[in-house]
């Protein structure tokens, strides 16, 4: 998991900086010495034989590993959802994910790989952790200015950034970047866990949207047969409202998904898919 | 028309220092001579007594005009839109803007200003170019993962932008300011105005945003009266499909409103208010 590491065509070496520097970083961490034996790489932008091939020579160059394997992020995620305890046959299934971003994978019957979402803050990501803090500055602003109903927003997002009132939240949102305002979806999924119905409805609505990137995968598989559907991210965590928003709107409208139990961590795909390395 | 000179409380030597500089660049550009004879200065948060006062007097201090009269930036654009010529009873009204951003200010028939939203591009300012522009660029999202119905929105943009495939989008967006993301806006009111409908869907939206924020204003003034209303901003203008959205949705939602034929520019009202003073 480091910044800033999606590769470009031609754009291995650049990548390969960055991740030599974020396993250098995480080794040290973890009291690992270099070179460690094998390296699984997940990036956005690895996914084709070419990329692959590049990336994994610029890795072994720096030193952090003696063996190592680069895949795009979508197999890294599938990995952890479908590897092989999970999915349906073959390993089949949509894997959404739901953070300060959304995106969802699909590895289809024939081990294809296809994405939906992921496009970033202001191009896409809806749904995500961004959109869901944004929804909740908005809802605050409606209110205050009469436009919209009441809400408690204002107040859980004055508390819990500290500011004293609508002003120096105003100011505040002009500034703030794409994190910091993704920080504050929690504070919107708390005030719909205890009623609210204006973050009820910005829930639902985000639900929607995340099931929007399924359906746009499931005409990769054929009807009707059952559809595996993982979920992961800090957003679709077991007690969050939106996951239950999130099945909900999958019985609605794509009744023949079959919702995992448990939800995985995309990190988890990349330990697995090294433990498979020989 | 200065950056950054919103007045806060006990900030007026802040803000009349970029206030001066920029009355300096507009006199050198103009061939004016300084001191000029009168400065109008309308600056957000600079509407209550104590803080016109202080802005004034530094003002005065700089040196750039022999006397100043500060006032709030919707004090200016209501002169512009309802000074001696317009505007119902005592030039109350509302004026409407939607620029990069979006607000509506309303004199009331006892000559009090409120206003509505304005509220910033993350907060708020919905129907406003930023909010249009994002638009424009999700509708190229959704249209290109599935997600959406077509939209010949993305081959817009990418000419506009001079970029070559949806990858670079991509990464423009994740990068791109609000005013870059606002200047989309045009392409897609061009796109509405030739007939596409998740374009002209965006249009209408941007609309209702719009003329909600009239609505919030019109609980000041007495029922069933005519209400008066101006237009103005880069995004209403005369031929501008979203000024006949507004028209059509004041006309379903607010009848009672009466729509100027003329938009107006806010900066006008400053002309106005200083050819007042004695």
């Amino acid at each position: 998991m480091g910044p800033g590491a999606a590769m470009r065509p031609e754009g291995a070496e650049r990548s390969a900086v960055v991740i030599a520097e974020t396993v250098r970083r995480a080794a040290a961490l973890a009291g690992v010495d270099l070179p460690a034996a094998r390296l699984v790489v997940g990036a956005a932008g690895a996914g084709r034989a070419q990329e692959r091939r590049e990336l994994e020579a610029a890795l072994l160059a720096h030193g952090v590993a003696r063996r190592t394997r680069a895949t795009s992020d979508g197999e890294i995620a599938l990995a952890a959802a479908f590897g092989k305890e999970g999915g349906g046959r073959d390993g089949a299934g949509i894997f959404l994910n739901a953070g300060t971003g959304s995106v969802a994978f699909a590895r289809d019957p024939e081990g294809r790989v296809h994405r939906s979402g992921g496009l970033g803050w202001q191009l896409g990501d809806e749904g995500g952790g961004y959109w869901l803090g944004r929804r909740a500055l908005q809802a605050a602003g409606r209110a205050t200015d009469g436009r919209g109903e009441g809400s408690t927003l204002l107040s859980r997002l004055l508390a819990a950034l500290g500011l004293t009132d609508f002003g120096a939240l105003i100011r505040w949102a002009a500034l703030a970047s794409p994190a910091q305002v993704a920080a504050l979806a929690p504070h919107l999924l708390n005030a719909a866990r205890e009623g609210e119905a204006v973050a009820q409805r910005s829930v639902e609505e985000a639900a929607r949207e995340l099931v929007a990137l399924v359906g746009a995968l499931a005409r990769h598989f054929p009807e009707p047969e059952p559809l595996a559907v993982a979920t992961g991210g800090g957003l679709l965590r077991p007690t969050s409202p939106l996951l239950a928003a999130v099945r909900a709107a999958l019985a609605a409208d794509l009744p023949r998904a079959q919702l995992a139990r448990r939800t995985v961590d995309a990190p988890l795909g990349a330990l697995r898919l090294a433990a498979e390395m020989e």
